[in-house]
C-alpha cells in the first residue's frame, strides 16, 4: 500500500480497498480526541490552508475543527469574493497555488469547477484535499459516510445500499467509486432528469459496481442496510434569497422522500439513514429521533475523518 | 450557586446576584493575562465556534481575542452569507447546531432573530453564549458594562444610572434584568418612538427595578454615577452605503446627546460614561479625553469579560 | 539604529539603510522555520489582528501564515463589509483602533484610504503594519522584493532596476523610497497616463534616487539586473465580474510586457524577474519556468519577511 504521507486526496477512484481500511483505522485511533473534546498536539507545528471558492459550512468547518483538534493552525479564505484570486483577476489555479503552498502545509480546496483541485495538485508542493469540485467528486464526505457505516454496523462488506437524490452530484460519483472496492450492491433512486449520466454508468459497469436503478424509494427501501439521501429539490437560483424564502421547501416528491412512516412500514429495523446535510424536506425532522437516523453521528464522524486524513497526508501517524 | 460549567449564557434574567459577582471575580483574576499581553494556556485544548448570522466587529472579535488570550482555538463563520446554513437552504437552528456542536466546545451566536440562541441551546451538547439576538438580549455586553463599573467605581450597589438611547434594543433589555439584582436606580432617556415597550416596563416593575423615564438628558444627568449611551440615530437602510455617506451623522437631537459642555456643567465630577460603540454623534469625539470617558476601558474589559465567561462555562476555573 | 520593538511599519521613507539590513538579517535567521515547514513557538503568546478594509489574498494570508509559522494566534476581519466598522457606521479609524488594540498585540491594516494606517498608529498602543493604503505605500511588499534580490543575487547595491507598471501604485512609491538607501539606478516604464506623478518625481530627486523614464521595456531591459513588473491593465470596474470574464486579459501593450522572447533576446542572462501577483498578461505563463523567473520565490519570501517584521515589532528577537 502506498504511503499517505504527502499524498493528494482528489478522488476515491484512486483508493484501493486496503487504503480505505487504513484511513478508517487511523480515524478510529484519533476519535477519542474528538469524543473527549480535548485538542491534542499532533499537528501543533502545521498549518492548514482553506481555499474555498464557494461558500461551505460543513466541509470547511469540519476540516478546520479537525485541524484544531490536532492542535494545528488554520488560515485561508472562505469565499472567493474575499480574495483577489477569485475576483477580477480570475487568477489561474496555478498562480494561486504557487502562493498558497507557502502559507501552510496542506490545502483543502472547494471549487465550482470540476478538476480544479487536480489542477492545483499539479503545481503544489503540499498535499491537496478535494473539498468538492463542481460536479466532480467529494471524497472526504463519502469517506465519512463509509466510516459511519463501519462504526455503526461493524462492517462494510455485504451491506446493501440505497442512494436517493441527484445522481449528477459529486457525492454520488465518489460513492460509486468507493463501492467498487467493497461487496455492496446499490440501488439509485433519482428523478429522471437527475439520473446517473450514461458515461458514469459505463464507468460503474467497468468497475464492476453492482448497481441498479429504481424510480421510487418504496420499491428499494425494503432490503437496504444503508440509506444515503441527498436533496433532489435544488434552490431556484433565478430568484433572490428573499423571493425564495420558504418557497424552496416542502416540495420533494414522495418518490425521493424518506418519511418516518415509510421507515416504520418498509425499512429494515437495523437500517441506518445518512444525509450529509443541509437538507430541504427529503428527510422530515420527525425522523431525527428514530432508530434509523445517523446523520448527527455522521456530522461528528466528519471531523474525525478529516483528522485522520490530515494526520495521514502530513505524515503525523506512522 | 449553580456551577457555570457547561452552562449557557443566554439572558441576564437568569443571573442571580452572587453569580454576577462570581463572574466579576474570575474576570478580575484573569485580567492580568490581557493587561500583560501574554496569551496563556488555560484553554489550550478547547475550540470556540463563532456562529455570526449578522456582521459584528466588537462582539465577535472580543470573543475570539478572549479565546486566543486563553490559548484556545477558534473556528466558525462571521456572516451567514458565507455559509450554506444562512443562504439558500435556510437551515433550521437545530440542524446547524447538531453540526456546530462537533466543531468545538462552546458556541457564541449572534442572530437576527430573537430567541435563536435559546433554540440553539435546546439542541446543543456544548454551551451557547448569546452574542446578541435580534431585539432580545446582549448579556455579555452588559456584563462587560457592570464589570467596568465595578473596576472603575469599586462597587455597583448604590450607584445611580442614566441610560440613553433606543430602549427597544437588546442591550437595554439585558441592562434592566441585570439591575434587578442590584441596588441601582435608573433613568431611561429615549425618543418617544424608541421608549421602553409596555410589556418590558411591566417586567421591570415585577422585578422591582427602580426606574423612571425622562425626555432630556439635562433633566437626568445631575445625579447619575453611571451614564450608559447608545445611538438613537439609526442608519437609513433604504439608502445605499454611498448615498448614506456622511449623512447619517451629526443628527442626534440634544435630548439624547452627551456633550463635553453638558458633562462639564451638569454631571457629577466622578460619573463614568459608557458606550459599547460604534457611535454616531451621540458622544462627540472631544469627550474622549475627559475624565468621564470610560468607553476605551470598556473595550478592554470586553475581552476580559469574555475570557471569564469562556473559562467558566468550559470548566477551566474551579 | 532605533529598535524595532513596538515600532509601526508605515512607510519605507522612514527606513534607514542599516534598518533594511537588520530586517533582512532576521528574515534570513527565521527562514528555516518556513523552509522546513515546522511552525515554531516564538510568538506563541501573541495575537495578530488583521484589519483588511479591502479584500486581499497575498498580503493578508502571508501575514497570517507568518504568524502561524511563529506559533501565534490570528483574529480580525478580511473585508470591511463583514464588520460594523466598515459598514453603515463608517466608524472613525480612531474608534476602530481603540477597540482593535485590545484584541491583539500587533495590527496589520489594509485600507482604501491613503494614510489610514498612519492615523491608526496615532491612536494605537500596539504596532501598526501598513498592508497597503490606497495610492500610498506597500512597505512589506517592497521589503519582500528587496530581500528576494539579496537572497537571489547576494547583494543589493550596484544592481540596476527596471520597474514596469502603473507608477501611481503604492508599491512603486515604496520602491522609490527604498532605493534611496541603496546604490541602485532605476528605470520606470509606464503608459503616459500611469507615469510617475510630478510631486513624487520631485521627492525622488530630493532623495537622490538615480532614476529615469522610458516608454518601452525593450529600451530599458538590456542592462537591468532586477525587473519588477506590475499590471498596467486594470480591471474595468464599470462592468460586472461576469461581463468582464476573459475580457480583461490579453491586452497589455508590448511596451509593458515581459515576454519569454524579450527575455531571451534582450535581457541579461542573470537578471531576475519579480512580480507581486496577481497578474494579468504582462508576464505570460511560459516565462514561469525560465531562469529569470523569481516570483514564486518572492511568494515564499513574502511569508519569511512578515515573520521577520512580526518578530521584530513584537520584540521577540534581540
Amino acid at each position: 500500500m502506498r504511503s499517505f504521507m504527502g499524498r493528494d486526496i482528489l478522488s476515491l477512484k484512486e483508493f484501493e480497498r486496503q487504503e480505505f481500511f487504513r484511513v478508517f483505522e487511523i480515524a478510529e485511533r484519533l476519535e477519542p480526541i474528538a469524543r473527549n473534546r480535548k485538542n491534542s498536539d499532533l499537528l501543533k507545528d502545521k498549518t492548514l490552508v482553506t481555499a474555498f471558492y464557494q461558500p461551505s459550512t460543513r466541509t470547511r468547518l469540519a476540516h478546520e475543527a479537525a485541524m484544531h483538534r490536532l492542535g494545528g493552525h488554520v488560515t485561508g479564505f472562505s469565499d472567493a469574493k474575499m480574495t483577489r484570486a477569485g475576483d477580477f483577476y480570475q487568477e489561474s489555479i496555478k498562480d494561486t497555488v504557487k502562493m498558497l503552498e507557502f502559507y501552510g502545509d496542506v490545502i483543502v480546496m472547494r471549487h465550482f469547477q470540476q478538476g480544479a483541485p487536480h489542477e492545483a495538485a499539479k503545481w503544489s508542493s503540499v498535499p491537496i484535499i478535494n473539498g468538492g469540485d463542481g460536479w466532480g467528486e467529494h471524497p472526504t464526505q463519502i469517506l465519512t459516510d463509509l466510516y459511519t457505516v463501519l462504526r455503526e454496523k461493524g462492517r462494510i462488506d455485504g451491506l446493501k445500499w440505497l442512494a436517493v437524490g441527484d445522481m449528477r452530484m459529486r457525492t454520488m460519483h465518489s460513492l460509486g467509486y468507493a463501492l467498487s472496492q467493497f461487496d455492496c450492491p446499490i440501488t439509485f433512486v433519482a428523478p429522471p432528469e437527475m439520473s446517473l449520466l450514461p458515461e458514469y454508468k459505463a464507468e460503474l459497469n467497468q468497475l464492476s459496481v453492482n448497481f441498479r436503478e429504481a424510480d421510487h424509494v418504496e420499491k428499494a427501501i425494503a432490503d437496504a442496510d444503508v440509506i444515503l439521501v441527498e436533496p433532489v429539490v435544488q434552490p431556484d437560483y433565478t430568484k433572490s434569497r428573499d423571493e425564495r424564502a420558504g418557497k424552496d421547501v416542502g416540495m420533494t416528491p414522495a418518490n425521493y422522500k424518506i418519511t418516518r412512516e415509510l421507515l416504520a412500514t418498509k425499512a429494515k429495523s437495523d437500517a441506518i439513514l445518512l444525509h450529509s446535510l443541509p437538507r430541504m424536506d427529503e428527510i422530515p425532522p420527525d425522523v431525527d429521533i428514530t432508530k434509523w437516523s445517523r446523520y448527527w453521528q455522521e456530522a461528528f464522524n466528519g471531523v474525525v475523518m478529516r483528522m485522520a486524513l490530515l494526520a495521514l497526508v502530513l505524515g503525523a501517524v506512522e
